[in-house]
């Protein structure tokens, strides 16, 4: 694995930058009343790209597709230019590379923006969101709890399972959430009730955006898939657990987890994490050939999750994972998803379905945490949790950690509100 | 009821249209090469909306909507428009209306181009796509077939249950749909396979499209969800029986359903359909009071699915029922789904589920018109079907038949082309 690019813009350098000449990620940003457009994090600035690209410093495909407020149109503009543009970025902001950026302090000033004064935008228009269920500690716990046996689904170990979620549910890091309201029914209640959730939840994911589109009718190999994707965001799949508990049977999640899915503002390339491949591990049963993988499909990167109460003076680190320890990678899931000639699109993100370790303290979310509610865990407060209570703040981070370099994708936050009164009172 | 709203357009007169005065549907038309654009059908013409727009004849809050391959951008101009539009056509099109189209040759026929001629294409951009699970009789079938029991699920009686489908997988009537690849096992099989589906299948339902967005967290009423509705299509869920049998649980369905939806080409309006209002049928249990409605919120709509093999000379009809049929309607379906503060957004799709009436002949699905297979339907060219075979074309209709006239939706059609070979030979 090779060490840190340098970069002349200083702070990306640093050791304890998320983002080096050797990340890249691409963001939504605007400045002050400025309308969002395309950036790209480097050190603690950001790289107006769409700037760039109106003076000629950068070009994809002889097309604007930089001055908009997300990155789909670079995708679709396909792997060759994505390749291309990472490689011109690398260029102009390597030491001792193109020096047009470098040497110009007027276009530098102009193009390199302070991102602690920028405002994050969505990353992308999410065309659609799917969900996996990947995690084989997860659906270990999630057996145990709700159908009493941690024995896997019949179909788990051969199928990467999943479900269609809301892409209208996406909201970039930091956007509030309103606690849900929802139908729910306690087990020993005759009947069901309405009203806020009472177990709401997160779920620690990594999601794959896919970059390229395909017909309706067209399958994909694993392989195909893996160079179909563009990149990868943290995810957090906010869940109200009662709402799920009472909804799910027999057509799946619905509600429950359609009030909300926050996802970090920057998206790492898929060449970004290239050196941190990790291959899924041993199978437990032969998969079918066409979900056989040819090479190492997971990534190596850490991931935490954070908890802070309204008030708090600081977080505590309720989980620390890695997405290595799935079982089905994303292009596997990407394979499984279009092999019935299901059409993908530019814009599809792909939940990896919640990661948990082994270990009690790797489990990625509140439902194993706390083992149901049951089993409530400390903060450094002082204060327990079952589930989310209103005022908290959960952030996921993610990290790939390189030699003398990190990668990160950013905060991936969000704030727990009350919920809203309904049905308005007449 | 009123009757047959007269028009100059000789052939919307006529007993045998679909398309009315009383109708006047919306769908996306093009002419030989011509760009795919807004039309309305009356008779067995399309009235040519967008040349309309351009020649000032027809306005939409002041802004061109309708020079558009998709209608969208009419239902984000607001419920208020909708009527306003509505109220123009009928002006220029009636009888004794405002003669601006019929006094006007050279208009008239820039305006009024053949339907026969013309060429179809999905009438809106399908944001995302809801599948609802609505119709008890299709509820206790599917129970007694996959669970061995007729009993509806504990939560049925409570919620419209849904899942969130596939919007790339929405196409419009006449659209060839291969025969899905997917992993599939048998009952007494040790592990699954993959290859074609041996169980491929339809669903009839109507799709209501949601014509306003909704933000993230802003729940909405039952009356409130009843005039977001824009309109109605007829939907038919291809399904894929033995992929879905095996991955559905504990998700749910899904690549089962991703492979094709088909829906009529024309969106007949809820404003036609007011005439047609009908309650949903008695409550077996109190539902809770969000979800509880203040008028009439289904139609009668008369429906049925014909079969037709490849080279077979006519069709069969397979099924007749009636979309009244339904326990829950969209506006309660659509209630439910934003309850938890889901966003919606216009050109959302909602499937109303299968609607299967109480006898045999009125299931709207081979799974229970052929018992799981195990008793096969006869066809008129003496063949038997269990499930769908290469080169069947499968056709639903829906009526809604005034005093003296009769509102239709066009075809919703689909002929099954064999699976393409996958994976290719290397």
């Amino acid at each position: 694995m090779s060490g840190l690019l340098k970069s002349w813009v200083e702070s990306a350098n640093s050791a304890e930058t998320q983002f080096p000449l050797n990340n890249l990620p691409y963001g939504v940003f605007s400045m002050y009343d400025e309308e969002p457009r395309c950036g790209v994090a480097i050190g603690d600035m950001i790289l107006d790209v769409a700037y760039l690209e109106e003076e000629g410093v950068i070009s994809i495909d002889d097309e604007p597709v930089l001055d908009l407020p997300f990155w789909n149109e670079v995708m679709e503009t396909g792997p060759e230019n994505w390749s291309a543009l990472r490689a011109r970025l690398t260029e102009i902001l390597a030491e001792g590379g193109d020096d047009v950026l470098s040497s110009d302090s007027e276009m530098r000033a102009r193009a390199l923006l302070p991102m602690k004064d920028a405002t994050l935008h969505l990353p992308l228009v999410v065309s659609e969101y799917t969900d996996f269920y990947a995690g084989m500690q997860h659906a270990k716990n999630m057996g145990a709890i709700l159908r009493g046996s941690p024995d896997l689904p019949a179909n788990w170990l051969h199928i990467p399972i999943g479900y269609n979620g809301r892409a209208s549910s996406v909201v970039v890091s930091g956007t509030e959430i309103h606690r849900p309201l929802g139908q729910t029914k306690a087990p020993d209640a005759d009947i069901p009730s309405f009203g806020p959730t009472k177990r709401l939840d997160i779920e620690l994911e990594m999601g794959a955006i896919v970059g390229t589109t395909t017909a309706l009718g067209q399958p994909v190999t694993v392989d195909q898939a893996d160079a179909m994707i563009f990149g990868y965001v943290l995810l957090n799949d906010w869940s109200a657990r009662d709402i799920q508990g009472w909804e799910y049977q027999p057509l799946g999640p619905f509600q429950g987890k359609a009030f909300g899915t926050t996802i970090s503002p920057w998206i790492v390339t898929a060449e970004a994490l290239e050196a941190f491949r990790k291959p899924t591990p041993p199978r437990e049963k032969e998969l079918l050939p066409y979900l056989t993988e040819n090479k190492p499909g997971l990534y190596d990167i850490s991931l935490q999750v954070d908890m802070q109460p309204e008030g708090a003076a600081k977080p505590t680190t309720i989980c620390q994972t890695n997405y290595a320890r799935m079982y089905y990678s994303a292009a596997q899931q990407l394979c499984h998803h279009a092999v019935c000639g299901c059409a993908m699109n530019a814009g599809d993100l792909l939940g990896s379905g919640t990661i948990s370790g082994s270990n009690r303290d790797e489990y990625g979310s509140l439902m194993e945490l706390s083992w149901a509610g049951k089993e409530p865990i400390s903060l450094d407060t002082g204060e327990t949790r079952t589930f989310i209570e209103d005022g908290d703040t959960l952030t996921l981070r993610g990290h790939a950690r390189g030699d003398g370099f990190t990668i990160g994708f950013g905060e991936c936050t969000g704030k727990i509100l009350p919920a809203i009164n309904f049905p308005p009172k007449t």
